[in-house]
């Protein structure tokens, strides 16, 4: 051990400022240049001092390493140095004394100085200050920069930015906020220090509760790593601020699989301090029209997630496709999304294009486990939102139970969703819940309708309430189905095709109500199960078709719809023909002018499909 | 009387605080509890203290009364006592000595503690404070109260709750807010009583005033004191901070009588201090589709207010049908509505089906009391709105002659009407001003355009505009109805019918311009009347279709066309047949397919109704 | 010069106000009127004083000169008068003595009173203050002035009013802001002085930079003067603080046009100290959907601008219309523009009907200078665009060059354009930016997709990302393009004209995919092109239609569109037909139950029209 006699020398570490030095101690320099008057020594990177040759001992060249005591440090930051010639010295590295507060713990630092590092998640310029929107492994908030009116203070730094800042904490229209007194881009190690430290805080708290399934699944079980991962990336974009849009199919099992996650994630973003505005801000379900994410719905969610970054450099957005997203017709939205590097995650149940998988991050499917349709995307939805927030698992956890009836599972899930929630839905009762929902979706277009939602759903606590809602829903629905028959039956075309099944035909644009539910699917799909039930046993296609579209359902029949699209396409010349779902319930687009003969060649093919 | 030298024992009453007691005063208790250092004695339901058990002089039993003197209020609020035994005293009960501050009066007191009885209006909960909105019988304002960032302060007061209020009067960006220091809901008796004080007083302030009509009329006469609870209601709404909605028929009567409204509605939130912005968001007026409260309106309208409600801590609105919502029609709505116990009310001169009026809080209508549809909904609307507001009367004085003209009135009212603006407006500008107002709904299609409304209403004060715009539109919509006719006219079919009546049937998608000015059903009637004129003191029926629709127009026929429907939709099996109206115009709905079965049906059943 | 010893009789000019008066000082003044206590004294037309009449000397008439000593300024403004007869003095003129600061000055000034001369630019009645936006030749700014709550301060200042505000210099909300302490409108001389100094300073400052075009060109050189009127208006709004609304044609030419100019107005916007959510709040770009300015449009357009007029106070917009606006199918709106007095501009190159530029301020269009429609409204806009601001000219560079290709433009100033960005953008990509840009608008329906555009146009420098979305959405729009082709031409019908040109007709409805790219327009468009090609040298027609109109498109065709469509809806009763276009490119619409006879007499006479 050196003795207490010996001068020490400091060294000063990279990221040390003119707050680590003192005047009276001696440091470790470097020469970096000479002027008429003295000599330029560098401390570290940040730091450099003038010796006035009136305290120059000997000569150096420039970048020579010298021993220097810091005489003074001027108001301006100037700081004079004497050369020293220490015979024995030890050396010591001067770390950087910073306390660093973290985000979370910003309300009891109200009006006091701060430091924190983070990194950046917004960057707004307002006409007055720059507001930096700052996230570290604790939480997020706000830090005010100005400079002048509307100009953009610190404009080196960037989005994604490890930043150290210091300033005052205060409370501005009852938002904590730092005011910034400096702010400095972290570089080189210490940035990498920073960002590794928060990323490994972030990652360890985005990693999802190790809770059990609802029900005892294999499929599910297996499914549990992938669930994890996209519970992962959801919890880490809340933590981080990053905008959520969730896409899902409009229908009772896609809106039971985006509800469960959203009612995990708000409440998720409300535990983090966001109120509820902010929240739905930064939280978008928007149930999509088709049953894949359209070019429409990505042009759209890209010319608004542009726009916010543009206005108010927020983060772009994480996609969730929940109940669509995992077939080649999601391929040219999804192409889309990747040119502005939008992170995109699908929690599907439809057979999967392995091509999907080139897009997104994760896809959670039970195609990928050995399963099939019939674990729905409620079931895995609300099985990725407890992991998400386990705290909301109890308000969801009839969900899957629903979204099993309303798509029609033969999954044993079904069965067992539904035995875990009996005491307090029966299976009717799933199934008028299922029914409210396309119901009442039909009427709200493609608005998410929250609220209402919500109370379909029984996840408001008033049970009378939405006792009533199903009550009258379901009797509204009903009353227009019946409707709809009363005009469609006596329409029906019945033919027998050479391979024994009847064939049902109907145009369910002139034979039916327009505009109004049910729509010309699932009048196709309702004219179907009646007539099913009238020849029991026996081979049953339907097809209902309008000017330039064919809905095809079927029983018994063993079809492969997308090859029969897929040769129809190659035989109608100028037919225009697409279409394709699964193999034995799916629909298929024309030309308006070509409908005779691509009906007449769709149903040829029928006639060939070998019957059960 | 009392001695003079009795000791006063003061008891205090229920509601009363720590400001209420005072130092070396005797007070009756009741004995709480006890600990090793003294016993704490009861005050009233919200104050105890200690007597140390120095200061005690006898002992007790738990609940047993007891005298006490207040020896010392400490800064945190204990109160140190000591027992007395007074021999001779007289009791007096302490009542609250709170100056209550009225609403009103609040910027008077800016910089000011206050105290406020009232009721909760609105809870909103920001990422800072809580923001209730209070109203008491004088006005509505707000009062921020915060525990901790983004925590719901005092939740145990919810909307409706009867609260004691105490803070400081602060002006706040603009705005006038209370800072609250302490909020209690009120319960039991004084709940009851600033409850009942509030209702009485808001209740008296609702009161429409006593004004005549405009002009003499024994229908509306006879309809006054139900315009009086509409007007009534509507007042309590504002003072309440109540949302309005109001739906309304989108044709110039309807538009008449929901202008009427809102003229009255704005001026009076202005007047209650509401700024332009506020006054907005508080009343909507939304024309609709269909001559109806369309499912998808309440399905809108339930989505928007539900959403307010949570985010906002919003009331439930008040809605207002006007010019549509007697009719069963209106049911699928009305039964959405009371699921969500949204109050409404119905002016309306169309035949009203009794049922509505299970659903409705208060119904104006002249059937009621024997008048017809000739006195219109623009006469109602203007006259309720004179009783929300009689400051509005000069301003919308004209436009009952408006909506008189506009719906083709044949009541004696219509030219009472008239007469009152004769010396402003002729009756050709009435007819003028309607059929703008017609024409330029056109292409607002759904939009308010309220201010363009209010131009062509001369609600603006600005005439030589008024009068300009008006010359345009006219020439616009003549110009366009004339187009039409020219490619409409050379189409229409003429039959003579068994009864003698003439037909004429033309259809009005193939033979005329499709989404333009008029539309269809305008079209027809613009038809018949140029074949009315071409065939003098006959019969004529004028049968305007498209594919799935007809729109019957009908001169000097008997016919009971909601009969006729009835009798078709049981007659013709799949033809989806709906539909309805008055006796003699109306409309009726098929499917496309059955189009031709429709009107073959309708047609013989014209040609069996008596004529005239 | 006169003696020191004279007295100096001080004259008052028109504007002085009580601080411009001292005690001790004499005055001129003139007797206003008499009470039983003493005369009234009219210092000037705003000052008023009182001779007590103990202080008078002599007696005077009304209106009779008066030499006064100001004795006493009392607090509440009342100015105590004595008369003096003074036998030797000199007459001095006071001037209001007032430092007037400029807008463009005030962030010096935060915390010190000021005065300012300006004119009112909008007046926002919030439930506070009234706020006055204020206008100088220096810049504008906001001015905060308080009553009471919610009341309107200084009713009789107006929109456009000239005012001298003085106040203090606060910042609110990172926002500069005048706290008024006095506002006068000025009146008489002042208000022209200063009008006529804002107005000469706006003006000048308005006067565009005097900078080369980007090529060499005849009608762009004939043009400048309309260019620079142009650029000069768009200039005083923005200095104005005038919205200003930009409606386009949505193609790649109507598109680059606005953009060029969107880029030039926001960065200006910038400069003036708005930040981006004001800019893009004063500043509209709106795609229209018709060629023309349609009547839903401007109904919109009005119904936005009214109400913000009316809730903010806000200054009724600019209309600028590009690449559309010059015919008469434009007339309606603008008749329905004027009414409100809304200033308009057209920048086109479509062939202009002389009637529009009595409803237009300003109007760029190559054929007043005998150009043609090759010079694209895209070149013009970019020009104007340099005009309006130089500094965003290299930005905006290759935009001539994309609209050129994109409106497959034959005049000379194409290649100039392709040319001078030879380095940076080939022929084939500028073709390839078109057609992205064509494809994405269609899936942004009428949005502007303002990001996403500037990407495709490739404004935001990242050049990587640029190619990259090219190369995708030019992929996709071929394979769509292909897709529709391989659909439509197979039912072409060919045929031989009487003039031996060919003419080929497809139902482009019911034999091509609907409501997806190409559309019908474009879709008959390329399939003339690949017929075209098919027939090189021969005259080729293409007729396109669809249930109630016709898109044609021609080669070696010697038709007058217009012409042949005014004798088809004279000779075709009950047709309905309108239409118009260039003279061999054009569409015609009809109603649908006329389509056989109105297609074969539009074929009929095409069939006689000359051939190359």
């Amino acid at each position: 051990m050196a003795n207490q006699e010996d001068t020490i020398i400091y060294s000063l570490g990279p990221n040390c400022g003119i707050g680590e030095i003192e005047e009276g101690k001696t440091y470790a320099g470097t020469v970096q240049g000479f002027a008429n008057f003295g000599t330029f020594v560098q401390l570290n990177a940040r730091l450099k001092g003038l010796i006035h040759k009136s305290n120059m001992v000997q000569e150096h060249q420039e970048r020579e390493q010298i021993f220097v005591k810091v005489i003074n440090i001027r108001n301006n930051g100037n700081i004079d140095l004497a050369e020293v010639l220490p015979r024995v010295y030890r050396l010591e590295t001067v770390t950087r004394q910073v306390r660093v507060t973290k985000m979370g713990d910003l309300s009891s630092q109200v009006g006091r100085s701060v430091t924190l590092e983070a990194s950046v998640a917004q960057i707004k310029q307002t006409s007055g200050p720059t507001i930096f929107t700052l996230v570290d492994e604790s939480g997020s908030g706000n830090a005010a920069a100005f400079i002048e009116a509307g100009v953009r203070a610190y404009p080196e730094i960037e989005l994604g930015s490890t930043v150290m800042v210091s300033g005052e904490v205060m409370r501005r229209q009852n938002q904590l906020q730092i005011e910034v007194s400096s702010m400095e881009a972290l570089t080189g190690e210490d940035a990498q220090r920073v960002h590794d430290r928060i990323e490994a805080a972030l990652d360890a708290r985005a990693e999802p509760a190790d809770i059990p399934l609802l029900i005892e699944s294999d499929v599910l079980e297996r499914l549990r790593p992938a669930m994890r991962t996209v519970a992962k990336m959801i919890r880490r974009a809340v933590f981080e601020a990053q905008p959520i849009i969730l896409r899902h199919h409009a229908d009772a099992d896609g809106i039971s699989a985006a509800v469960a996650v959203e009612q995990a994630v708000i409440a998720l973003m409300r535990e983090e301090g966001d109120d509820l505005d902010t929240a739905y801000y930064l939280f978008k379900r928007s149930p999509s029209k088709a049953p894949f994410y359209e070019i429409e719905d990505i042009t759209r969610d890209l010319d608004f997630a542009l726009k916010d970054h543009e206005r108010f450099g927020q983060k772009m957005p994480l996609i969730v496709l929940m109940d669509n997203g995992s077939t080649e017709e999601d391929l040219p939205s999804m192409k889309m999304a990747r040119i502005y590097s939008l992170p995109m995650i699908v929690v599907d149940h439809h057979h999967p294009d392995a091509i999907v998988d080139e897009y997104v991050i994760a896809h959670v499917n039970p195609y990928h486990v050995g399963g099939d349709f019939g674990v729905t995307a409620g079931m895995l939805g609300t099985e990725v939102a407890r992991l998400i927030n386990p705290k909301v698992s109890d308000a969801i956890r009839h969900l899957p139970a629903v979204a099993g009836v309303g798509d029609r599972s033969e999954a044993p899930e079904r069965q067992r969703y539904l035995d875990l929630i009996a005491e307090d839905y029966s299976e009717q009762e799933c199934k008028d819940i299922a029914l409210a929902l396309d119901y009442e979706q039909f009427w709200l277009r493609f608005n998410d309708g929250r609220e209402l939602i919500k109370d379909i759903l029984n996840l408001k606590g008033n049970r009378d309430l939405h006792k009533n809602l199903i009550g009258l829903l379901v009797e509204s629905a009903n009353a227009a189905i019946e409707e709809q028959m009363a005009a469609s039956m006596p329409h029906v075309v019945e033919e027998r095709l050479p391979n024994g099944a009847y064939l049902f035909r109907i145009d369910v644009e002139i034979f039916a109500h327009r505009f109004t539910f049910p729509p010309p699917g699932k009048t196709s799909g309702e004219i179907h199960d009646r007539l099913c039930r009238q020849h029991p046993g026996e081979p049953v296609v339907t097809l209902g078709f309008g000017p330039d579209f064919a809905v095809l359902r079927s029983r018994g029949v063993l079809m492969n719809i997308p090859r029969m699209v897929r040769e129809l396409h190659d035989e109608i010349t100028g037919g225009g023909i697409s279409g394709g779902g699964h193999l034995v319930v799916g629909s298929i687009k024309f030309v308006e002018g070509m409908r005779e003969a691509s009906l007449n060649g769709l149903i040829e093919k029928i006639g060939q499909a070998p019957v059960e």
